[in-house]
């Protein structure tokens, strides 16, 4: 029988999204794949109204809100479509003609953001950090009170920026939190929104989390599509039509192993770890620097380059050797990107920081 | 170890929705979410803008064309929100404010697309069979010769009626085929549009086909959501952003498992010996009795009564105890519904009969 890479090395998964999964979490998948619970089913073919289906649906829902620490002032949603949907149907849901919407620039998917929600009503863009190809968050920009919603982008994957703090505003962030989604707790008094695809911390891709504070519900008049309605899948608790069932199986197992290991909280404490390790490395390493500036570095994806380019396609062929992947960075900032969401393990970064020590004895 | 049903009796699932599978794919999914292609990562944690991601996608594109003998004149996409966000999609994209649009209503989903196309512009309902409960298909209206197009569901998995014949007329269709698409040839020179969502007879839920016609593009002028717009998934061949993989994966599976067993011409003739196995016992067994009109009826979703209904649980019971699953009728019906989809096995029909025969036997 041919040995499959799985036996013979272990893989370092850095990719940016769809990303790394907990090998426990993927083994129930396979597993649900071939018989789900002992229906001697598929969880692919079975009837998503069938009584073990809506235990997973109902588990989801319930998980996300005891990690995040939500009460019953917010609904929980589970939809498709992605964070590109959430741009317009927040500003659909939430923004009047006649209202004001606020949002900082941090980067490509803020960018988009502003694109999107423009067509529904006015929005001022309070800062940007576009001046500096987005390497920094912008801070002590002033919020107007009478704004509906500030649009903010918690962690830029691109860019590998992070809000470590927040404006000083009681008017309510909607915020995009796609790649940093139960890493680390939040103060969900700051939040009428909270929104993310599912393929970077919460599961594979195929599912959209939204999350919504009641208070924002009822402000809007205009007539809107049953499917692009907030309140259609909350009344219906996210099964009005038939939902993705086997992304959301994914994504509640993973919620249900970020609670096994010690919730959003021991999440922080790990991805910080991880994080350390990495930047540490960087900030001594004398072949790489990091991209992003100090205060602003993102625990979730770390950005760097290597200060002899012509080393680059050298480096990603050793790191792959040693079964590192998805290191090679994105185009609009080159070099490399470490994504070390939740389920990285530890040992992976240890495994690119000897790699990068022994690229700098050899080349430094 | 506990023995599992599937070691100790075969499955018989005639789920309305999500459905039966094809074994191999199932198998073939389980292994891909362990070990994808060898790479040693699950298929659940990779890069979808990954080569081997990337043929996954194309492949199932051009399978698309290839299973409905598709030209160059026809777009696929594969998306996400299923057929109810398809429902004002197309009235979005192809109904202007001073347009003309038609339907013809045969049901509960019609029903549904009549309520999202109306408040993009005019919509006329040129038949309805709601006079004898959705029970056949309307005939003999006619099209009026400028409208933008004609909205028709192929195939109402609630009634279990069915199209066979179409209208005569230039208009191009839009046709909702998420209950048999796949299952057998079509004309494509009739349907401006096609849209399934996936989880009947093309895989798992989590994706939604559509197929437009080059020329009905570019013809409305309101402002769009990106993500809306067909354009754009068209522009980026359906990877503007991360799209749902295993379920794309899994229909691209299923789609070959088509192929291989005849084309949509195998699956018409593999459908109508099981459909016939199964109305010929609904025409000559005294228990029970057909819901649809004769020449309605459909080869996917067979609706049937018991004429005694205080033997429905006990029907259920026995169908249960031989492996049966999913033949509970809808409640807009009530007594029994069958779907025989693509990848049900003709022996699944055999089991059900025989147990309708034994039990004529015993309470006719």
């Amino acid at each position: 029988m041919k040995a499959t890479s799985i036996d013979t090395m272990k893989k370092h998964n850095f990719s940016a999204g769809p990303a790394v999964l907990p090998r426990t979490v993927i083994e129930q998948a396979a597993k649900a794949t071939l018989n789900f619970n002992d229906s001697g089913l598929s969880i692919l073919e079975m009837s998503h109204r069938g009584k073990d289906l809506v235990e997973v649906l109902e588990n989801a829902m319930s998980l996300c809100k005891e990690l995040l620490g939500l009460d019953d002032d917010y609904e929980v949603m589970f939809l498709t479509g992605g964070a590109s949907s959430q741009f317009y149907m927040t500003a659909m849901n939430f923004l009047d003609e006649n209202g004001k919407a606020c949002i900082v620039d941090t980067g490509t998917w803020s960018s988009k953001a502003i694109k999107e929600i423009k067509r529904f009503g006015p929005l001022e863009t309070l800062a940007s950090s576009k001046d500096k190809n987005y390497s920094y968050i912008p801070k002590g920009y002033q919020v107007p009170s009478d704004a509906s919603f500030l649009h903010i982008t918690s962690n830029n994957t691109i860019y590998g920026t992070q809000h470590h703090e927040w404006p000083d505003t009681k008017v309510p962030l909607i915020c995009d939190m796609s790649s940093d989604i139960f890493s680390r707790p939040i103060d969900k008094n700051k939040y009428g929104v909270i929104y993310a695809g599912a393929q970077k911390n919460m599961g594979p891709a195929g599912t959209t989390l939204v999350i919504v504070r009641k208070d924002m519900l009822g402000k809007v008049k205009r007539e809107i599509p049953t499917m692009l309605d907030y309140n259609t899948h909350i009344q219906k608790k996210s099964a009005f039509n038939t939902w993705p069932v086997l992304p959301i199986y994914v994504s509640m197992l993973t919620m249900q192993w970020v609670k096994e290991n010690g919730g959003v909280e021991g999440m922080q404490v790990r991805n910080q770890e991880k994080a350390d390790l990495l930047y540490q490395e960087l900030d001594s390493n004398p072949l790489f620097k990091g991209v992003a500036a100090k205060e602003d570095r993102s625990l979730m994806n770390i950005t760097f380059l290597i200060n002899d380019e012509s080393l680059t396609e050298e480096f990603l062929r050793v790191t792959s050797e040693q079964g590192v992947s998805g290191i090679k960075g994105h185009r609009s900032v080159g070099g490399f990107r470490a994504s070390t969401y939740n389920a990285l393990e530890k040992q992976s970064v240890e495994v690119l920081v000897d790699i990068m020590k022994s690229f700098a004895n050899k080349y430094g």
